[in-house]
């Protein structure tokens, strides 16, 4: 990252903080802009921008946008810790394979998946602890409202779930309402099945939420999809370099976006 | 609803179309404002506000703020359908249950929970049709940003999921790209896992999510829960008049919601 | 007004506060929807809203709707004195008469006005003082840029100028420079031609500002107008009752709006 | 002007375009960080900024921040003159002399300041045509409050006035009311006293306003301030390359960002 602004002698300004990453390896030529890519916005952007759109590298559709979101997401995690809140992700399944962080297995199936020139995806779960119980609003500024926002704005991700989450609508509410108790002067709840936030609002306890993110789009199957020049149905062979799962590479950007949006509550 | 301003000989004026709904049937005899509910956001909304907060029916946390939802909502949805929009949601999980709608299954599972007390959550799906493609913007105005924001808007929703959602992050990227085929000069998509959004954008298939709804949090019985004047552990029993499942009603409120969402994206 | 929401026990919730004034004094029968009224918004407002705007009174243009204005500005007043913070205005000038309020020969300049069906309009100064430095941003959230934005959100305002403000375009840089003294360890500039406000940010100094009220726009004076059903030119007389002099009626709520862009601004 | 996204193949892609102007021609050592020049942001930016701001050349106070203003207001110039619509500025008064446009006497006047170690200052006039009528929303949206906040945000204005704006105040109603005509099926008004905007909304006829522009600050006199190291008082001679009279470069600036705005306001 080139710092452009904001910064002098080692510190903020107060200025606008701009820095730039050049994006120097590009090989073009791997595209083609007639032929949108399956599970891409190659062709959504194609009708959005009435056909002007910059198809190289998937433009700013790009993964690659997520490296100013990482230097972003830092930035926010320093000044995060410096209160005490710390943001923690991990991987919990991918493949279909449960497990606490990269496992062989995992590790396995995405080899599995390289060979048979295809790709995996799978679930990330976010912890943030330290916050103040108070954060956020009733509605429109709901916590869930700030944070999911962000994460749909990472490439990938198609889900999202708090505390308990999906399976907390298969519970009774004897077991989802989580009981309040104090100790020493000290609220907290026996269990967390609503990730630390009731009513939009944080409560004081551990924010969780998981993600889910789909398999890398980019594989190297033929696959269907539409000429844009001569309007018929055609294949594709995409040759690129492409990853067969970006899981991985997906925590540290979820620790970011989740540091940005958390930074934003904060000083509200 | 009374109308105060916006519409004059049956039709809106471009003024701020303002309405209110006054909460006539209140008893606030039910509440004890130094007994914060489980699974409520009362401990939260204590806290954030000081302690000055509104604690009869839960205040501006209170489900009842639905209402106006639905009438905005309502509003919304007819101006979408003149553009050949439309959103409709539906019950598919209820208390584990799956199942086309509110099945009797369901509603005996509800009344299960009632006798002993308890209450039930579920999962309702939304489908939206006839939507352009080209709406959202990549990153933090994705159709998916811009949706889940709402959503979570609605009090007991936990869970957001657009297309396969989490289970897409199970598949292999061969089977979750959607294949791309043109079909009388028409672009559309052979599957929808990607639920109408590609980057953030519409991709003119069906926009489809699910969302997971708590189960109501107001139960009749004991609870474990703090006494804020005493600042000591207590057990809480709630008799207000509460809804052991509040899914079915929860419907008409995510239409409308997106409803309200989906029309202010398409007047971007 | 009547308070809907977000006070309880006599002290804010938290919630939003909403409060409604009815407009019970109307007279539609005054107004000729036909006839745009000279000075008004009648006809931007009939193009704008494509036929369909709320000719009665002025719709949402009239002038009543300082009233909410002053009542959110009276709740920001109140905090901002808490803080120190006090904002007064005064007019300085009316019918082109300058004086230190409403003098005499002004209110003579009034009724001469009146009784040849004529208005007149003046200048109003306002300033603000208790102000911590260091309010505003640079750019597009300058202080000037907040409350210039403010009032000209209140109807017949046509200028507005900061410190010296239009008088300092005349001045050289070596009287228009405010000198920067210290004294008991607190910074004061021995000038004030900057209006409290330097690059955008405050300084410490009273803010100070005035801005420039059109004469009331309806006069019983016949004027010339188009006929918006034969789309010919029209003569128009108005016999509204109509105050023919707006001026000392703008003070309060000059002082309102700077309340509350300057809370919002202490809120940053 | 190094434009790093948003063009592709000479045109715009949809993506946020973003252009960097480095700023190669700086001469640190003219400023004394601890002497806060009297008619600079310098003392409320250190108050703002903790003492941290980037005080070489005014930081992101400097009116060289107007340069990517300019590159902007140049793009937005294009796009609204494919509407037909057209943004001209010139200098109307400058060091107290009328005129239409830089005068042999203003010149004279500036110069005849340098050689005094002084600066002037000057009033620039504005003309939008070609504007649809409709444009800006009543209060808070309003065409003045959108403008004036922009032209707030360029360094040095301290004034603004739209139509006849402070004279208008002196007028009666019967002259400052603009009387409303119709020829050929088009509206028109037969004076411009209200700088074609009423009610916030723009009425068609061309939207003028004035903006006034105080005197370069930078001065080589010597001038009061005081030392932020000592907090004592002290004379300060500044020595930097400084312009007598920024009013000339002001008036693309102006155009600038009135383009900007007007954009805006047309894309609502």
């Amino acid at each position: 990252v080139e710092i452009l602004s904001g910064i002098f002698e080692g510190r903020t300004t107060g200025a606008p903080l701009c820095g730039i990453i050049r994006n120097t390896n590009t090989r073009s030529k791997d595209y083609h802009p007639e032929l949108p890519r399956p599970g891409h916005a190659d062709l959504a952007a194609y009708i959005k921008y009435n056909g002007f759109a910059d198809y190289r590298g998937g433009g700013h559709f790009s993964g690659r946008i997520t490296g100013p979101l990482t230097f972003a997401g830092a930035l926010c995690k320093q000044i995060l810790e410096e209160k005490g809140i710390k943001i923690s992700a991990k991987i919990i399944r991918l493949a279909g394979i449960e497990g606490d962080g990269l496992t062989p297995e995992m590790e396995a199936a995405v080899l599995d998946a390289k060979e048979q020139l295809d790709s995996v995806g799978g679930v990330i779960s976010c912890e943030i602890t330290g916050l103040p119980a108070g954060l956020g609003s009733p509605f429109f500024g709901s916590a869930e409202s700030r944070l999911s926002a962000m994460m749909f704005s990472v490439p990938a991700v198609k889900g999202i779930e708090f505390g308990a989450g999906f399976s907390i609508a298969d519970m009774r509410g004897s077991k989802a309402n989580d009981p309040i108790a104090i100790e020493d002067g000290k609220f907290y709840t026996k269990s967390n099945n609503n990730g630390g936030i009731n009513g939009g609002i944080t409560n004081g306890m551990p924010l969780t939420f998981r993600v889910a993110i789909k398999p890398t789009p980019s594989i190297a199957q033929k696959q269907e999809t539409v000429n844009l020049a001569t309007m018929e149905n055609e294949t594709l062979e995409i040759h690129g370099r492409h990853d067969p799962c970006i899981v991985p590479r997906a925590v540290p950007v979820i620790e970011a976006a989740a540091a940005i949006c958390i930074l934003d509550m904060t000083l509200d």
